[in-house]
């Protein structure tokens, strides 16, 4: 099997889907025309500055702007007073009180700065350079606090405590006193104990990850107009801008629908451009000034203000016979959820174990908060933590019973029917393909030679997202269609989802013009996030391409004076069936519906619900520099079920895109933070990503395992990719200097460290 | 009768239909934040200017552009040689090859200038001021030729020719000597020699009437971007953003889905902005230099280079019996085309005896070429005109056998069932109501004393369009609707748009949030003219807010696991049948969308036919000063048949702007052209337009005789009030000082020459 070939079982033939046309804003986006947030011009603008704290934990006392209201440049200052949330006003929020209390003092902090970068008062000024000026301006006196900066200190009985009124819910009961734990979680199936007794060989380790950043190469940004009617305009960088919406809408406290938003083009987002932390100061200093503001943050602010993902410590069992069943497996996972409730420990918990079928299973989560900025997705939210976790433990076991990593995996691997620990049962998945595809591919089996060198390989599961997309579509005269999503384009999906209604109606992708489009123009379509544009949003243009050639065929009907039972729409042809000489092309009769009826538009709205996990694989290939503790990856190959890859070069680009990402999250990055809590890389110079220079290529396979729940047999493929890598590499490691690795990043010096303990 | 009652014939009750809320864009008109076409900036924006000829008529022997290239500031210049458009290339263009001819050779002149103000090149600079310098710079050779300037000279034998290849058609048949009359149109009923032997009395009257002005606000401009990938996008001011993206596509030869034509708002078009001028000359621009180019003209472009309304020659003869009966009507009506085919003339013969059931009647049309710019419409086309020579020999007719105006009008007045000249047979109209409710008004009846001053009356019809439009609606989750539609809103159309879905869904106007949006984000709709907007996309409004119903219905049927027949809709409200416990407003259900299966969206696009005819009268009284011949309008009143008034308001506007625009061309509107064709008063100095000083306050009579054709009864509303005020201030001028006024602008000056006339 050649390692650029794929692993085709969908036998479905189409003539758009699977194909590789060019993007739609290709050009837009390399020759620099397409418009991003920080690019926003308009008469009038005011720039925005934001005062954070210095502090990871600090009780706000005081906050004096009379200084910076008086410089000649200002306009407007805010700080949380400006928010409707205050603490004596709780009854009015009703249900959502808690959560618009953490929201609320995420924007800016009221009482308490609770990690470093905290925003505590946000200014508008003629220019960008007065508006800092003016930071300066402002007194705020702080008491310093000491901070908390990881889940073991923070769940101490004699933790210092971020809030004093966090009770941890437990199966939905409250604890009657205070912590830093918000939720435990427990997810349960059999009896672990028993299935640790039946077990030949039980591994258990701890692991330590550190918080890691997405890295987008854009930094946030959102301009704001507050109209005198009432009207708000957001334009901005997001992942969703009816997100965008309701979250300003519940922090403003004003209608979702006297507000706009207007998604720019976006740098990257990976999940951590779903929060919202600029767009309402923008929209209370343009309330404030009557003028347009415009607030971009700069890279540290991006560092240490957006979310992060979760560090974590994660504790994890599992128990094997000597012929390769697992027979229990336990998993004590704590999250950090930065300064507020809501980690991803969920998610975490979801796929620890997901990808084996598990008769004793036993998962514990902690959601911890702690001095550090509140975290956010990261692609596969939470899964890279819990199967380094997992995927190095079953390496082990591998180990210990002497059986191929691939052979244990195939013999305990979910299949259609397997319920996972936390509930779901599988439909139709890929995993054992994958496996199968893994095991077969040339690289597994390669020679690999020289000193200090190992291979490792791991698989990765995310679970995906349905949620919910709508899509208006028309026929143009020409014989084109017009496309309005909302959905964000990341990663291209504007040309995925356009071929899915290029599919239904036989034309070309090029023939179907995509546009993303404001919240005012399309129906509600939840964030670019979870593997779902290209699925969901893919499906609601498959929908509203239904509608219109329905239409098409009314339509033909009509001008042929026949019944719509006679009408045949194949292959962007419409034929009459008793009638051969009645036949029009899709452009022929786009070309006539000003004539014989008027336009054709169409509307769609989906909630899918069949998305169908996603799983991967990857094999990996390092060098240790046993002087240095330096790892070199020297091949990559990662294998993922994409169910049908509407267009496998964004398919692959995901791929490879999550394999780098996690790569680097394996490696290198990570924030350092000092006792203080100070963070202390928040720079790309000190924060480090891997270049084009530090990785090889990766190598892509993908497999198609139709998923049932899809028109097109179509899984998410977003995300998964970033999840095998982090054990993947550990086991590779393990493989070529004999230690394993419990901490997250496996840095030079961290691998000398255990280098050095072994001895 | 008090003066501001309405009179109402339609007995449907409505929630919002007919009420008057504050229209959505209301503050950001009025407070200027609302964008303009010559509000939009852009990175790179270059600037363009337009030279033009100074010559009405005259062959371009050579450009040279050299010296204007070779200007620092001057990026790019375009001729008419940029344009596809080429003589040798005819037989490429296919049918629309002679449009084509005419609508690109408009936009560049290439061989011949044919009006003072033609375009002949355009410049784009890195400013307005280098752009203009550069226009210098550029050598014209001209053959100057003799300008043919009204269409008697221009229908003589021996008349200078504007096209050499101008063959008159005439009932389809094209003659074979080339002439300066494009088309000759034929209507004909009954045997109009017979009939004037049957009348008592036969006026035969002559008419000149000169070239006016729509005299919008805002002058015409554009902005385009024309990218690598062959992307073009356009902003700019139009009544048709879809209008433009075909025309531009038509004139580059390009696909109109390469096109995006954003509109932006708009000040005033009234048919002027419907063609095309800056556009293809920013696109072409934007293309040689791959950066964005701004064209915005000068007041005096806007006189001399777009498209003015008609002048024209009529004359028309009416015989009636003693008792009021018309036994023939006549008309011989020749108007100007401009430079180029395509006068007001089709409208003017529908119009011009569509008020009356006429037994004998003979139309001839001439669309005459002559060298002035290329005529647009103007509210109305081509009506005002004919209205102007029909209403005024009618009154002397009445005068002659000494009957009331509106008795004879009463007694001949077409009504449901009666076949115009022209063929369509009118469905239920409102003449007779709008007739009894004029003289009923205390105006008609209101003594008027003191010397030179008299009352007139007369009447004005217009058929109104229907034409595309298409909506797309989704519903928020606070319980209000989002409305997306094509129509650029001139006169109010948002709100009267957005009350028909309101009304649909029993929610509140301001709970409909209408967008008005570009060319790729929703369906294909037609130009906001013709009347059509409020009826026809109101309607579409309408379509897609019974599709979000159907859906709501669905909704809670699921939601109350009960069959759809259970689901009962009304004023907002879903209750179930039989369960009176089962029971949600549209809030509460739009509130739980998210979590019952999704988002709910619709799309529509609708053609209507039953457009229904509109019918006008206006009182007027005036006073002439016989030393001065100016002529003051006293008070003013009109009647106006709207069907259903949407929103009476925006019906009042639109009918006290249409008298206002009529008023000043009856007095004082006219281009004053030279012997040379060059326009002497280009600016609103000259040019005298009424202001709020001229005029009195106009009052309104709403009548509404339901339109059977609309789902509320509505008929276009935004012309007919523009018919009635020629004629009825030439009757009015009459009665006060007893000569029969036969030209247009009755201004001070023409006034005493037909006194002087007289004595």
């Amino acid at each position: 099997m050649d390692s650029s070939s794929n692993v085709v079982l969908s036998t479905q033939e189409y003539n758009v889907v699977g194909t590789r046309p060019i993007r739609h804003d290709g050009t837009d986006k390399v020759t620099g025309r397409a418009p991003y947030g920080a690019d926003f011009e308009m008469a009038g603008l005011l720039h925005g500055k934001v005062l954070r704290s210095p502090h990871a934990h600090a009780r706000v006392k005081s906050i004096d702007v009379s200084k910076a209201l008086a410089h000649p440049g200002v306009k407007a200052v805010v700080t949380a007073k400006d928010l409707p949330y205050a603490p004596d006003k709780i009854a009015d929020f009703g249900e959502s009180a808690a959560n618009l209390k953490y929201v609320s003092n995420n924007i800016l902090a009221l009482d308490k700065a609770l990690y470093k970068g905290h925003a505590v008062a946000a200014v508008a000024a003629t220019s960008p350079h007065e508006a800092e000026e003016a930071l300066a301006l402002i007194d705020v006196e702080y008491e310093v606090l000491p901070p908390v900066l990881n889940t073991q200190d923070a769940m101490k009985d004699d933790a210092t405590l971020l809030h004093n009124d966090l009770f941890t819910s437990f199966l939905g009961e409250k604890s009657d006193k205070a912590s830093n734990v918000a939720n435990h979680l427990r997810f349960q199936v059999g009896d672990v104990e028993k299935g640790f007794q039946e077990a030949d060989v039980v591994v258990e380790r701890e692991y330590h990850m550190a918080t890691v950043h997405q890295g987008y190469i854009e930094p946030h940004n959102a301009t704001a107009l507050w109209n005198s009617d009432g009207k708000l305009t957001i334009w901005c960088s997001t992942q969703g801008s009816f997100v965008v919406r309701s979250t300003v809408a519940e922090v403003l406290r004003i209608p979702e629908s006297s507000i706009k938003v207007v998604p720019m083009e976006i740098g990257g987002g990976f999940g951590g451009k779903i929060p919202v932390y600029l767009e309402p100061l923008a929209a209370l200093l343009s309330r404030k000034t009557a003028r347009p503001v415009k607030l971009v943050m700069s890279r540290a602010e991006v560092f240490e203000s957006t979310g992060p993902t979760s560090g974590s410590y994660v504790k994890l069992k599992m128990g094997a016979t000597k012929d390769g069943r697992i027979t229990a497996a336990q998993a004590h996972m704590a999250y950090e959820a930065g300064a507020y409730p809501g980690s991803l420990i969920g998610a975490g918990t979801m796929c620890v174990f997901a990808p084996y079928e598990i008769e004793n299973g036993l998962i514990d989560g902690y959601d911890v908060v702690v001095n550090k900025p509140k975290t956010a997705a990261y692609r596969a939210p939470g899964a890279p933590n819990a199967a380094f976790s997992a995927e190095t433990v079953i390496d082990e076991i591998c180990e210990k019973i002497g059986m191929d990593p691939i052979e244990f995996r195939l013999r305990n691997a979910a299949k259609e029917g397997t319920r996972r620990i936390d509930g779901p049962v599988f439909p139709r998945i890929g995993f054992m393909e994958v496996l199968e595809a893994t095991k077969n591919h040339p690289h597994y089996s390669a020679p690999l030679e020289g000193p200090n060198r190992g291979r490792g390989m791991a698989t990765g599961f995310w679970f995906n997202v349905g949620l919910q997309s709508s899509c208006n579509m028309s026929v143009n005269t020409d014989g084109t269609v017009t496309l309005v999503e909302g959905s964000t384009d990341i990663g291209g999906t504007r040309v995925a989802v356009a071929m899915q209604a290029a599919e239904v109606l036989g034309i070309s992708a090029e023939d179907v013009h995509p546009s993303v489009v404001d919240t005012d123009s399309v129906g509600y379509t939840n964030v670019t996030g979870g593997s779902r544009t290209a699925f969901a949003t893919g499906w609601a243009a498959y929908e509203a391409a239904q509608e219109v050639k329905r239409k098409l065929i009314e339509r033909a009907a009509i001008v042929w004076e026949a019944s719509i039972d006679d009408v045949e729409y194949d292959g962007g042809v419409l034929t009459h069936k008793s009638d051969p000489e009645l036949r029009m092309t899709f452009k022929e009769l786009a070309g006539k519906l000003l004539q014989t009826g008027g336009p054709i538009s169409a509307s769609s709205n989906v909630e899918p619900s069949g998305v169908g996990g996603a799983f991967a694989t990857a094999i990996v290939d390092v060098e240790v520099d046993p002087d240095t503790g330096k790892v070199d990856v020297l091949r990559y190959t990662t294998v993922q079920d994409a169910g049908k890859a509407i267009h496998p070069s964004y398919v692959e680009g995901q791929m490879q895109g999550g394999a780098v990402q996690g790569i680097g999250w394996a490696l290198n990055e990570e924030y350092f933070y000092n006792d203080k809590g100070e963070m202390a890389n928040s720079s790309f110079l000190d924060y480090r990503m891997p270049t084009s220079l530090d990785v090889p290529m990766i190598d892509t396979v993908i497999v198609e395992v139709a998923n049932p729940g899809h028109p097109y047999g179509a899984r998410g493929v977003g995300e998964v990719p970033i999840v095998p890598p982090l054990p993947a590499i550990a086991n590779a490691i393990h493989d070529a200097i004999g230690v394993r690795m419990g901490e997250l990043p496996m840095s030079p010096g961290k691998i000398l460290e255990t280098l050095w303990e072994g001895e």
